[in-house]
């Protein structure tokens, strides 16, 4: 109490630097946001009300409608919604995978379909198995090896990365391409061990992609438990079948929203900074760190720029996008929108890297402004937040990059986020609040410091 | 590969600096600490076996042999027991807490007794509450308003501080002497709020003392959520009364044991390096986070060095110190013995704040020696542990402070510990691989340079 009244005193007397009055104000964002468990409660509701709202479903509906709400109770300038189409995608009632060998008897395994990806027939597909660990491989296999087999993908991610974002990158081409790679050769269908540096008895499912012209088999993933046990299997016997159903099913588009909510600016009320999240999850998720915590946490920057008072500069808007997962088309929705109305977009801002412990930011600027924004990392020292780097953006903000818009990301730490991504295990209560509490404060602190600044 | 046959290529050539033969180790180090899974699966074994390892316990002995046959297959120079006795608190059957309202009705509370209070008879405490911040507050209410009643101590961990170990600090003083200055105004009995960050409804327990001349009373604490309901009652009706049963008690020293496995220096053999962190847990936890996985990550040292080759120069300990929660017994016997067999200690590093994120080390040198152990950090720089600080130590190292033995800390990220600290929470499954992992490379890295390059 008696430190606060000192600090009101030099600020009435003129004493402090501007650096001076912007480290308190940063100091009081934190202070604010470690001692509420208004977005913590916020997602916690997303993620036990949600659940598995991938676009196009009630669910994501549901999460549309919430946010919304919880935005319209804030008092802001403005809470509108984006319409945009969707694709639609059903995951089957049946998915299911068993080994059937005649040495070594029948095991099943944990899998799920993959998005995007077509089904098979309700009763499956049966066939032997191939396991490859990258396409090389399987063009050196060639037709007469793989045609009427089913290919098991199972190349893990590299742990002895410390960047767990560039081993999955170093994998997830398995999932991405992997049924069109293996079709090429006549497969029957694709199994891809599941993109995750934990071995758990989940899948992690994501999206995957066909190529016109290249007939379309069914991908599904399998747990990094199924696929060891499957790979230990192959080695004993290499005339296993391998018994695949996964009836999922593509249908029309629907429609779907962004939903954003916004504080005008003071002085540039035509200048827009955009802070968000996506509001989709994976249908076998709660959609906690990916990416309830991103949206949550977008709404905690108004909130808490609300509760102090702080009236920006430029308009700073929190924008829950849609469809992340799936074909990015909330994001895309979003930057034609700003092109036909002919938004100036100053600066966006994405946290999709779970709502975990924040170490820095990445800085998509150059030169001068990439200077000037990296030196606000004293700001953050005190938080324990020290890595600030040139290159960001994020899946949702970056159609804005065509306007020169200034694409940051949030930066938390990446060791635990795989464990979680895409998977059963992406839960509410898998998100601590302290270290959702700390995102939402750097991100208030860093678009708050920039745009006093005009940095 | 490619990469490995070329740097050895160098290495034979003798094209690399002492620096970058070093960094290449460290990089081996990681490498093999982040593709193995011994360590996890040995905490997993001593979570799930030895649960509840509270010094004087058959599972104490349980986790004494379980670690010293760990040490025995791993082809060590010498492994070995050192005998201490130990005090031996029992939790008592019926743990609980009721309160009474004429006005509210009534309500359970989620409690649990603080390790070495007395008990309660079987038929418990019954009497009305006084709910205090501090000890200041106690002394100004004074013998007339609080004798005969419950004090119920509520000062929570202040939440805006990113150092949750000064926020522990800040609160814990009611855990250890609230009893003590309670009674000195005729308190019947003490209950505590939990010392967490969290809002749980978990008790989250720990020692307490007593002071010759001061009448003992029981001393239990509440769960953060049971103390927060508390509180609101409180406000309601400060008639209300609080029924206590805990009957825990205490009993004749026992036998107990520090676990020891070494490596022997190839240069300076009667120079000791002590790795170390404490076997014994809170009866009401798995003791994963506290302290299971400092005892693993000090037995993975050892591993990671014979795995690789490395001889050190001096000889290098991991010590399974004994009794850390009630007494401090095992430090203290440790530190006798080494007096007794005149031991030279070089060096001391534990590992008792968690097996979560490492983020650097505390660091207990001075003048020269201090700022050349500073100067490693950047070593670590790549693998993102960039808070290396002066200042260090850890309750079962301290006693070695005597001999000018340097004494480290491993520093994690702390924002997570104390949702675990003492609580059924701090389980196996709240650790994760990969934190697991840095922290044993970390540590056996720092020991490796610090070794090897005579600081």
């Amino acid at each position: 109490m008696k430190r606060t009244i000192l600090l009101l005193l030099l600020f009435t007397c003129g004493f402090l630097s501007a650096q001076d009055q912007d480290s308190i104000l940063v100091r009081r964002l934190f202070d604010e946001a470690l001692t509420s468990n208004v977005a913590y409660e916020n997602l916690r509701w997303l993620c036990k009300n949600t659940k598995g709202r991938i676009a196009g479903t009630p669910e994501a509906a549901s999460a549309v409608e919430f946010t919304r709400q919880v935005m319209l109770d804030m008092d802001l300038d403005s809470v509108y919604l984006q319409e945009l189409k969707v694709k639609r995608w059903v995951r089957g009632k049946i998915e299911s995978a068993r080994i059937i060998s005649s040495t070594l008897g029948s095991e099943d395994l944990s899998i799920t379909g993959l998005g995007l990806s077509v089904g098979t027939s309700d009763i499956g597909i049966a066939g032997n198995v191939i396991e490859v660990q990258n396409f090389e491989e399987l063009e050196q296999l060639g037709e007469e090896r793989i045609k009427g087999k089913i290919v098991f993908f199972n190349r893990p991610m590299d742990p002895t990365l410390l960047n767990t974002f560039k081993a999955y990158s170093g994998a997830v081409n398995q999932r991405g391409r992997g049924a069109i790679e293996a079709a090429k050769y006549g497969a029957l269908a694709a199994i891809i061990r599941s993109v995750t540096t934990a071995i758990d008895d989940h899948p992690h499912t994501g999206v995957m992609g066909y190529e016109e012209g290249i007939p379309k088999i069914p991908a599904v993933c399998v747990s990094t438990m199924g696929a060891d046990l499957l790979s230990t299997w192959l080695e004993k016997d290499p005339d296993l079948d391998l018994h695949l159903i996964s009836n999922c099913s593509n249908h029309p588009d629907v429609t779907s929203h962004n939903v954003i909510g916004e504080i005008r600016g003071s002085t540039y009320p035509d200048e827009i900074i955009t802070v968000g999240g996506h509001l989709d999850a994976w249908d076998n998720s709660e959609g906690a760190h990916d990416d309830g915590a991103g949206c949550i946490q977008s709404i905690e920057t108004l909130r808490l720029y609300k509760e102090l008072g702080i009236r920006p500069k430029r308009t700073v808007r929190a924008v829950m996008f849609m469809d992340e997962e799936i074909a990015q088309r909330g994001g895309k929705k979003y930057a034609e929108l700003a092109k036909i109305n002919g938004e100036k977009h100053y600066v966006a801002l994405e946290s999709d890297r779970g709502g975990l412990l924040p170490r820095g930011f990445g800085i998509g600027a150059s030169g001068e402004r990439l200077e000037k924004m990296l030196a606000l990392e004293k700001y953050f020292a005190p938080y324990g937040i020290t890595e600030f780097r040139g290159g960001g953006g994020g899946v949702d903000i970056g159609p804005l990059r065509e306007f020169g818009t200034v694409l940051i990301s949030l930066v938390p730490d990446m060791q635990r986020y795989f464990d979680y991504h895409h998977s059963p295990n992406d839960t509410f209560k898998q998100v601590n609040i302290r270290e959702l509490q700390l995102g939402s404060a750097s991100i208030a602190s860093l678009i708050y410091l920039i745009d006093k600044n005009d940095l």
